[in-house]
């Protein structure tokens, strides 16, 4: 073993012999592999990554740091490791672990005299690990970044009066996905005039109209990691309304980058944001986070949100993106992902925030 | 109340005074309305969908047969209900609530004097009311068939020597989207030559070659309803073994859709198809089920699987897909979408299934 396995089973609490991972995410962190399906058990001293038939030859030429074993029944696969090394109390994975598979998993670990302990202590050590990323990590979230901007420049080009939501949505998907993205982070937001008020929407078939706002949320996946980036633009000349809320909020945005250093706290940070917006006269138009964590999931930790009183760290990878919305009118929201340093930060995105008209 | 939610509630076991519902299909199922989270809450004789922020305008607009009530802190919003209705037990849906997420729910809940059930019979209850297929859900299940059958049959002329699987699917799922599809049913798997003897290959930068065939394992998504299909072709001429392989799963699939009626087994299909392969002498060649149900999600119940004595009733769509894989070799899978009728089935598929040689 060694590296972040050997990390999580010297970080495994006194009241636990053995941590059972099934997310796909952490199988992935840990072992490297990646499969729709499988168990990754790690002791003390050991780990093994359980797969069946499908995944059998493939987990085996490239899983790291692990034991595979291919399972023909999980449960006499299981039940033999638990024994063998004298299991006792195993700790399931408790944001992933849904109720119905913990009570199977009950009824297997229990059938050789060992419990299973739920706690969300697990997912707080695998998350104390994973919210500080590597260069290795970094390099990939940048790529990620690199597509969603490339694509998202050929892409405005093609919006003008008339084409709809969905087919700004498509072509852009269809951009990353030629630029070599696994896929994208979430279903690509693409959003036009009143319904850019809806921090959420989802694109549609309706058409884009001259003087609307047309908001973009969206991001690529490059070997498992995430890249997130919001911008606003609009076609045609905006009103003043439209123009003071674009600024409010790029200041904003700007602030709270400003504000990102490690030894600052999350809560901090979005305050810096919150109080700005509220001060300019749109308080409780901005009804959600600051910013998220980043990675091999589009929404981790930390969350940049109100009494967040953890702290920075330089290695942790946020966004930052405050918006203003106007229910029936519009809304905008500007996004970046940075990299906290110890002085400040890196911004990830590289594409301009100044309003673009098209 | 009316309906899926008036059945459910009517359905609600003694020991519950009320149901609380996560996963995104089944809110969905339930109100007709799509947000990536929110709760359910579902008591003898009214329904509550709770939404943040982000969905608030739009629950208010386009959810049904429930009251939306949009959240600022769930715990003070939930317990209010849970004090005004004097609920004592809520059952939580144990396929859907993770061990962290109950945990937080039940210190909300037993805040008010309540207490969780954890079961897995709200499960279920849902499964046996979503597994029979009311006629506007077969029409959404039969528009994502055609744009998928259309996309196929447009598809299948992009490819020659030298095209790789990559770009065959994203060249697939792009006019699939083109075409209306929210989606795609999964991850489209367009593989070839000796990687079609994997029934779940990926995808991947490999070149299509003469004498290959490439099998397609598709679907697309319409209004939430997913379409599955998949079929094995040819580029060019294929040899004896080839079209031995390929004549076998073809009949074993036709024998499955004749054995397909109301009051059959799920297992008595699954024997049909199974044994006419091992008979054939490719025992042990056909390592997965024969089919599952489909609808809101892509594997649903019924599992078309030996054994399963589960009985097929007049509205259930199930797939029937048997294969036959000969490892470092080549494999063939042939799959339609069946919905169930009394006296047999309807196909939902309309494309040919004797081999196209391309």
């Amino acid at each position: 073993m060694d590296s972040r396995v050997s990390l999580l089973a010297s970080l495994l609490p006194e009241f636990a012999d053995a941590a059972l991972i099934v997310s796909q995410e952490n199988r992935r962190y840990f072992t490297g592999f990646v499969s729709s399906a499988g168990y990754l058990l790690v002791t003390r001293s050991e780990a093994y990554l359980l797969v069946d038939f499908r995944y059998g030859e493939a987990a085996q030429k490239n899983a790291e740091n692990c034991k595979v074993i291919t399972f023909k029944k999980l449960s006499d696969t299981l039940c033999g490791i638990i024994t063998e090394n004298r299991l006792k109390k195993i700790m399931l994975e408790g944001s992933s672990f849904t109720l119905n598979d913990a009570a199977k998993m009950d009824s297997i670990i229990s059938s050789v005299g060992a419990e299973t302990v739920k706690s969300s202590e697990l997912d707080k050590i695998i998350s104390r690990l994973r919210i500080i990323k590597t260069a290795d990590e970094v390099e990939k979230i940048r790529k990620a970044q690199r597509i969603t901007e490339d694509s998202f420049s050929e892409t405005i080009k093609l919006i003008k009066e008339g084409v709809t939501e969905r087919d700004i949505a498509l072509e852009l998907e269809y951009k990353m996905r030629k630029k070599g993205a696994d896929g994208i982070s979430f279903d690509l937001i693409v959003i036009s005039g009143k319904k850019t008020s809806m921090p959420h929407g989802v694109p549609g078939n309706e058409k884009i109209k001259n003087g609307d706002f047309i908001t973009f949320d969206i991001g690529a996946v490059v070997d498992g990691y995430h890249s997130d980036m919001t911008r606003t633009v609009s076609l045609g000349n905006v009103d003043n309304k439209q123009r003071r809320v674009y600024d409010t909020v790029l200041t904003a945005q700007l602030k709270g980058i400003d504000a990102v250093r490690d030894g600052v706290s999350c809560g901090a940070v979005d305050n810096v944001v919150r109080s700005y917006i509220d001060q300019a006269g749109f308080q409780g138009r901005f009804g959600h986070s600051t910013g998220h964590g980043v990675g091999l999931e589009i929404h981790e930790q930390p969350s940049v949100s109100p009494d967040n009183d953890l702290l920075l760290r330089s290695g942790m990878i946020i966004t930052i993106e405050p918006g203003i919305y106007l229910p029936d009118e519009f809304g905008v929201r500007i996004e970046d992902m940075v990299a906290v340093t110890n002085g400040g930060c890196i911004n990830l995105a590289t594409f301009p925030k100044e309003l673009i008209i098209l």
